[in-house]
């Protein structure tokens, strides 16, 4: 058995059949839907989820949106109930974007729902593809047998691929290159306890899930070969915003002299942000730190202070991998 | 009203009150009992827990134990119900031993109730008086309007007074010098959650629960003037064993040039551990992980890497408060 004959999200048949990520790892519900308005719901829900994940997921509603006839007031709907799921993710706009710009430059009487969806598959297939490339570029952070630390959720589940770091590890591991994986647990919504742990198993991957607290003396007394994570946002200069709690793993790297790496597509790279000071920190709600704990604790709310994520200065970051290439300090992607 | 007149542990007329921990922040329940069985299920279940109180209320149920009549043996027995209660907890045994020490160097017709719970009320004052004069030695860490964050729990819940590091802001916060404070979550049993954040509540202090690993982007930006921590034990060249994520808070603190200190009894100090290497780090269940989680996630076990503490070496720290004294790097307690 291959190790990851598993997906979080496929089109086949004229539906989408897509992981209910909300009940992982417990249960493994997939759902078959032909309706945009129940993808809408998915991503709104959290049910599908991972920046690229929800812009393919979104690029297949809009084009199933007119499967019983397109018209322009119809697509034009779709299309905003599908923008307005989660009003501040980049991959989302891009690809119903490129959707919308596909569909104008159709000829009118080509604008129909086979033609959309091969553009979907298209969207699809390139992130799928641009998955691999990160890995192969990345495959050189390795030794022959490296203890991997990682942070958040990177993989299928958050991609239309192998993921980004995550895929940089599965391939190695699969070269034998990789010899365990510590998982940052990821506070608030411990996305690396009830996601990454889940990757990870489906892969046959030995790891084990830290709180991540617990990555500062594990990178000091040298059981951590390598960090690698994601981006959400990287600058010109690669500053990189991802995850809360990512810094802090830069920080301590640094400071044993431990190598950390950021994988992501190409398309995180904001060019119009100069650095650090041109990305905004969106604070995120207090709920998030009670919502995933036992409700007989009888927390109501808490004032917190919660950023989404926080930025990486370039320094601290030993590579930057995109489907295009690796990337070293001082970081120049043009 | 005066900010702090609530107790966790009390022992009035030929009873204890304590605060049942298990159910805070949700629910104050005061348990009121003779039974020194009673108080030993109560440490062991964590109703009662925190180096410095378990070791206080081991000493009131040990001369409990006797309210009925003193006989060797009885003593002996509780004293051995007692001291397994929490096998790791040196404030127990040093608690234990004193009381039995002090029995044994009674006259036996002495040998009573009334005399020991004397001695048991005097560990107790003793230890109340101590965290006042740690406060006092901290006092000097705080500018104008300190903005201080926290890890864990340090004060009335974890001792038989104001605390230690917490016992430090709450008199710093009504001489004026203290602004607000960051409380850790405190990953993964949540002290920092449940119960920091309710002592904050109760002595009226401005704070915010932050996730642990949200620490470096405000020690970084400046939000935050200084850090302050107790400490489980510290070895006779100042490295000191605290709750995990201490060490990552301290190599933060001296990347962007925040102070980092420790506030302790002195009899935290280990003498007979010359540093890092001497102090053995316990890894814990796994369990801890998901024991505060919600059950509907569905998990069972989760391989983890948990250990119970880390080791901040003494360069890092800028600051070692005792009751006896305030102390600085390179550290010489004797």
């Amino acid at each position: 058995m291959k190790s990851d004959n598993w997906f979080s999200l496929k089109y086949s048949d004229g539906e989408v059949v897509f992981l209910d990520q909300t009940k992982l790892p417990a249960v493994e519900d997939y759902v078959h839907t032909q309706s945009y308005l129940r993808i809408a719901e998915a991503i709104k829900r959290l049910e599908i989820r991972g920046a690229p994940l929800i812009g393919i997921a979104a690029a297949y509603a809009l084009a199933l949106s007119v499967k019983q006839g397109y018209s322009q007031q119809l697509f034009n709907d779709s299309y905003l109930t599908l923008a307005s799921t989660r009003p501040t993710a980049v991959n989302l706009f891009n690809c119903l974007n490129r959707m919308r710009d596909f569909c104008e430059n159709l000829p009118e009487n080509k604008r129909n729902f086979e033609n959309l969806i091969l553009e979907a598959i298209a969207i699809h297939k390139e992130d799928e593809q641009g998955c691999e490339a990160i890995a192969e570029n990345g495959k050189k952070i390795f030794n022959s047998k490296s203890r991997v630390l990682t942070h958040c959720n990177t993989g299928k589940l958050a991609t239309g691929g192998i993921g980004t770091a995550f895929g940089v590890i599965l391939r190695g591991f699969e070269a034998g290159l990789v010899e365990m994986v510590f998982a940052d647990e990821t506070r608030p919504l411990f996305q690396g306890l009830r996601l990454t742990s889940y990757e990870l198993s489906k892969s046959n991957i030995p790891f084990k899930v830290i709180p991540d607290s617990a990555a500062g003396v594990l990178i000091r007394d040298g059981k951590v070969d390598l960090v690698i994570t994601g981006a959400d946002r990287i600058a010109s200069n690669g500053d990189s915003a991802n995850k809360l709690g990512t810094f802090s793993l830069s920080v301590l790297c640094k400071t044993s002299g431990i190598p950390f790496y950021i994988a992501a597509p190409s398309s995180t790279i904001d060019f119009k942000a100069g650095g650090f000071e041109d990305i905004p920190i969106e604070e995120r709600s207090s709920d998030e730190l009670i919502q995933y704990l036992d409700p007989d604790l009888g927390f109501k709310n808490i004032d917190s202070f919660n950023p989404s994520f926080d930025v990486t200065p370039a320094e601290n970051i030993s590579g930057i991998i995109t489907e295009k290439g690796f990337y070293t300090y001082p970081y120049n992607f043009s």
